[in-house]
């Protein structure tokens, strides 16, 4: 029997969660839901499934010395470090080559390092599924969440007929992948019930995985080949990484394989999924005062309503009279913003990259 | 020539300015506005009118230490301690035995210590026209503000007919003291012109001010004598203090001696005034961005509006599309409120001290 792989993808610039994130210090190597970080919770949700010796995380360089911290159980060499961030495209394909190298036919899940999952259980049910499905037959399996609102801020698939089983659950073709739609579009594709969203989970046996790519991506295929032959030749990893990444194509998985891929399946979640995409979407995960205030740490509120407040030991956040803001503080910066804008803060952060002596901020 | 004297009233319990201020460190002991804490700006500006040598401050035991350290000018046994707050009756009452101990014949000026004063000279041209004027007269001498707005937060008095003039300047009769007025009422005292704010600037000779006591306040007028006569009999002050201060009655010197006393007199200021009494009052000392926010230290701003943002060494403070907000930083505490409503800080402070080890905080 074929042997699981995971492939966690931990890239991310540290913005979405500013003060918090940082460039060195994304998101996956926060707390943001949970007491541990994203990645450690992702790297725990999978015990039992797939053993450390079987998990390859990808990252940006920087990032790798944190990840080992955070991560001790998973072998040092097989925390990467991409050089430089080339898009999941790129990445998919590493860790195709790399699971692939270690064992031809080993099955990977490629699995974002940062989605809030709650139902472990669940969450292994669906895996298992996938990894036997993707086992016995060349198709690319995904896992689908069944949306919960007319999110515009996800990609969907639309599943269309039944094409089996895996572990007694229903597995489906994937008719189409869509970018994220307008609310209008969203809105029937929650009436319409096929239309899953895309969550950037992928299982497939990694020799499958290499040949998609060589079909629709032969340019990053070439790229793998190359950095293939430069491993056998002796290279080290990070020196032939250094060689190829450079000359790789940044694009997205979804674009350069999936939308283009005729054998592509899914099964529905049988757990609950969030990719926690900025501050306010803590609130789903936190139990709120009557007053609707979610809070982390010493916070004092008077008259207040509707407001996510997070601070750090020891520093007493204050709100009075204030509504359905942000104020997220930490040492050596506070945000505030109203909760509806919390998805500019890219904006921001260019007007506090331009302050003299930025760095030590971002 | 009598002598000119200066009693500075450094009361205050911090709260106004929370999270800077505090107990230990109330608005006096800030640079709330300016480069130098309120209380060294307000000895500075006395510069050449009233030597250090014949300046008393009256302030809390407990901030004896910082005012020495902030005003080093001062002969140290004239910054003193009072065991316990008893409003502004006592304490001018104090000033006044003080005064009088020293010198007879002393005139002394009671003085706020928090006061935003820009124009010294014009400042010193009022104060010198006052201490010759109650030199020279039975008259408790103030010196009124010119209303700049219909304020509702300040008391008024109206003056009468006009009794003489000092330093070429001419002085009123005082017919009444008001209280704080409804903004009707202010509007009308506004359009009337002869009420002006009363800031609680008293110039009179020290026994003349204890005759006031006297008729007005026997009891703590009595309470002055016993203090005489423990310094007499060689009590230290703290000892004296500490015996007969207990024993005050609690109530402002307006209430206990002003509003009754037929000697009182008025100049209009010669210069202007603010006691800054709240955060967004800075604002009035401060200048704008184009978008109207004021803001102190490092902050960095996306479609943010009128707002005060007040942040201290390294620590930055980030908007984004908010309005009208009060944001202050401190290392142990960040304030969130509408400029609108930061006269209820009071109120988020009695949240702030029933939450678990507050005393930190307040």
């Amino acid at each position: 029997m074929s042997k699981n792989y995971a492939v966690i993808m931990a890239g991310g610039r540290g913005e979405r969660f500013w003060p918090q994130s940082r460039q060195a210090r994304p998101k996956h190597l926060l707390p943001i839901v949970g007491e541990q970080t994203m990645i450690a919770q992702t790297v725990a949700r999978l015990t039992g499934l797939v053993p450390p010796e079987q998990i390859f995380i990808l990252t940006n360089a920087e990032h790798v010395a944190a990840i080992q911290a955070v991560c001790p159980e998973i072998p040092t060499d097989q925390i990467v470090g991409e050089p430089m961030g080339r898009d999941t495209a790129a990445a998919s394909a590493l860790g195709a080559l790399l699971v692939r190298r270690r064992d031809p036919e080993g099955v990977l899940a490629v699995l974002a390092a940062d989605a809030a999952i709650h139902d472990s259980a669940g969450f292994q049910k669906s895996l298992r599924a996938a990894y036997a499905t993707a086992a016995q037959n060349d198709f690319i399996v995904t896992i689908g969440v069944k949306p919960a609102y007319p999110a515009t801020g996800y990609g969907y698939l639309r599943r269309g007929e039944k094409l089996g089983e895996g572990e007694g659950r229903p597995w489906y073709r994937v008719v189409k992948f869509v970018e994220k739609p307008d609310l209008a579009t969203a809105e029937r594709y929650l009436a319409e019930g096929d239309y899953l969203w895309n969550v950037g989970m992928f299982i497939v046996r990694a020799a499958n995985f290499e040949t998609a790519f060589r079909l629709h991506a032969p340019a990053i295929a070439a790229g793998m080949q190359d950095l293939d032959q430069r491993l056998n030749a002796g290279d080290t990893l990070p020196d032939a990484l250094a060689a190829v990444y450079p000359t790789l194509v940044k694009i997205s998985v979804d674009y350069a394989v999936m939308e283009k891929a005729a054998n592509v399946a899914v099964f529905e979640a049988a757990f609950d999924w969030d990719d926690v995409g900025e501050w306010p979407a803590i609130v789903r995960h936190a139990v709120a005062d009557a007053a609707g205030n979610v809070t982390r740490g010493d916070v004092a509120l008077y008259d207040a309503r509707g407001n996510v407040a997070v601070t750090g030991e020891g520093h007493l956040i204050a709100l009075l009279g204030v509504e359905d803001l942000v104020v997220v503080h930490t040492p050596d910066a506070t945000l505030v913003c109203p909760k509806s804008r919390a998805q500019e803060l890219k904006k921001l952060l260019q007007v506090v990259a331009a302050k003299p002596g930025s760095a030590r901020w971002l």
